[in-house]
């Protein structure tokens, strides 16, 4: 099967035909966009992950119920501004009336609504704020609107996120439309990472989650600005139908596609967070399983002195083969090699070479690829991390809460 | 049983009758002190545990095999300025070379010398430097040379670390006499730890060790500064019996007193760090096992968000819970509660009350006690850790490999 993959660098949840979206503001912040919706004309099949934190936030609970039954979907609503977590009954019951509330207002079922949140921690939600706004934001509808939702989902993000991929071949012409919102980075309260994901593809549920965990398996879940994880976190994915393309035909073309998106937004939260001076693409290769390859990938990238060491421009290999022993995962030090780019700094048998020129022309790149060669197997995956900057502490010290 | 703990503000490794000490410069740094010998008139047993990292430095592999001989030891020795971490076989027998060449100008067997590294990694030894140190070194071998073989193990330690704690009773009386040099927040390579204890109390092997590794596991592995750990640690006890007072008679005198000269160790480690604004001890309690409230411990302890949240003086329990739920041990959030001090700032059931004003006042204190009650079981431990201050990534990002 040919097919060729066009990136849309305006594209959004609305580029896919069928959808329609806006964002406007509804009160929980003072000036700023704080209510996102999407709508589908027809109903969807929906696939979606959330947080594995067991502090989950109310609207998390009534979203995995959604997705978990299977039954389709119609919207998603998402206010910023206020993460309605911590909050317990009285935060579901908020919830839960926005949900019914706009449901009402869309004219259709309650179940067929996902909601989500994010903002602050532990703070009444504003329900009946939210529920005023419900008519503005109803008739914005459109299909253009896909911009205002991804800019209303923002928090302390510096721009919006999104693009689309559209896909054609003999078989026709499918899209996949997103945008997201992140990180930990430039966010003082938590890491919340939403995503929303609309296609036109027809795809059935099961195959559809399938498609969506592996992406975000291989992208979401492989970046990290300081390894805490929100009460909030949300991946979403509505798919029409409405292309008449068949998914099982163009398996390998939905999922290059999907998973070209996914990691286009993971690594515009890279990206985004303020005090980021660096964006370090991580190989980790031939490990002796993927799983190590991950815990590996996730140390690393959690660690404060490999980041400050990047924000140092400094090629600092004995604090990467420091965290290469206390990784828990089997290896020989002696067979590790590690590079950045192309320059291979060390090679097994503890040989290292230092051009320290060269080096420094690497190191003084804002995006730099850092390769380590566990020579134990023959899996590799792919982590995207940032540095650690006294801006950094600066935002994350100074929020009040 | 009655007994009485003097802790001895000025004690060393040298306040226990028996152990001689010295420091001296043989020239790795440029003018510091690089050169600790610990040297103890009689035969000890020795206890010692070391790095779990699996890129060991080469001084670690010999001394661990020494300690798990259990063979009787007479010295230690220990250079700084260079962690011959990452060298191959040829650091190996550079280590080997030094550690003969010490034994024979002690007048003892070459295995009954423990030797230790810490300093930058893949740099070749400067075992000829070291060798030709040990006339200086051996000949100034003092009953009161602890405070210089304190220096001699600092990199970048702010201030020598060091105590020792006298018990009285109707049995006598022992002494157990302590150094130790640390941390990750200071240390620009790595956060190596190394502690050296002596004690005169009358021990077998067996009940060293184990008495040895009890304290290390509620002091030393309870400490945490940025969560990387070392190619170099190690803690190592000698016991050489002089005091005549037998351990199984006074077992809980002789842990209780192990236990505050660990914790008065690691307790400065912590405060030693440059950078260090906060000092939190952090009590896990009524968790469901020791297990769970440890690995809450830790990751509390090296969650960037938490620790800034310190550093700005901010309440911040949105994140702590953020952090609870994430930390992969079994939690119901409603039970959870979070008290800053003597404030309950969460209650059970989400309920919050913030006085700002009281808050700020403790938030302000270099000193802070946080605790998270589980309310899952019966089990508790004590963390310490500290905040992450602008201090830590200029230190840390500004180190050239």
């Amino acid at each position: 099967m040919k097919y060729q993959i066009e990136e849309i660098e305006n594209g959004t949840v609305t580029t896919t035909p069928g959808f329609k979206a806006a964002g406007t503001h509804c009160g929980i912040k003072k000036r700023k966009k704080d209510l996102a919706l999407i709508y589908s004309e027809s109903p969807c099949e929906a696939g979606g992950v959330s947080t594995t934190n067991l502090v989950k936030a109310a609207p998390n609970h009534i979203t995995d119920a959604i997705i978990h039954s299977g039954k389709a979907v119609r919207g998603i609503l998402v206010n910023s501004g206020n993460a309605n977590a911590c909050t317990g009954q009285d935060g579901f019951n908020r919830a839960k009336a926005v949900q019914e509330h706009y449901a009402r207002a869309l004219g259709i079922k309650t179940d067929e609504l996902i909601i989500a949140s994010t903002g602050v921690i532990g703070v009444e939600l504003q329900s009946d704020t939210i529920i005023a706004g419900s008519e503005e934001i109803v008739s914005a509808l459109d299909y253009n609107g896909g911009l205002d939702a991804a800019e209303a989902i923002m928090t302390t993000d510096l721009r919006p996120k999104f693009r689309a991929m559209k896909v054609s071949g003999d078989f026709g012409t499918f899209t996949i439309g997103g945008m997201c919102k992140g990180s930990g980075m430039i966010n003082p309260n938590m890491a919340t990472m939403l995503a929303y994901l609309t296609t036109d593809i027809q795809i059935n549920r099961d195959e559809l989650q399938d498609a969506l965990v592996r992406a975000v398996n291989r992208t979401f879940n492989r970046i990290s600005v300081d390894g805490d994880t929100s009460t909030n976190d949300m991946v979403v994915i509505l798919a029409n139908h409405s292309s008449g393309v068949v998914y099982t035909k163009v398996k390998d073309a939905f999922e290059e596609a999907l998973y070209r998106l996914c990691y286009f937004l993971a690594h515009a939260i890279i990206a985004d967070g303020e005090g980021v001076t660096k964006i370090i693409t991580l190989n980790i290769i031939n490990a002796a399983s993927e799983k190590d390859a991950d815990i590996l990938g996730e140390k690393i990238s959690c660690s404060p002195l490999v980041k400050t060491a990047f924000h140092g421009e400094d090629p600092n290999w004995g604090r990467l083969m420091g965290v290469v022993g206390r990784a828990g995962i089997p290896v020989d030090p002696a067979k590790v090699r590690i590079l950045f780019e192309d320059y291979c700094l060390l090679d097994t048998d503890y040989k290292v070479s230092f051009d320290e020129e060269y080096l420094r022309s690497i190191l003084a790149k804002k995006e730099i690829t850092l390769t380590i060669d566990l020579n134990m197997g023959t899996h590799s995956v792919q982590w995207l991390t940032c540095d650690f900057s006294k801006q950094y502490i600066e935002i994350n010290a100074s929020y009040r809460t």
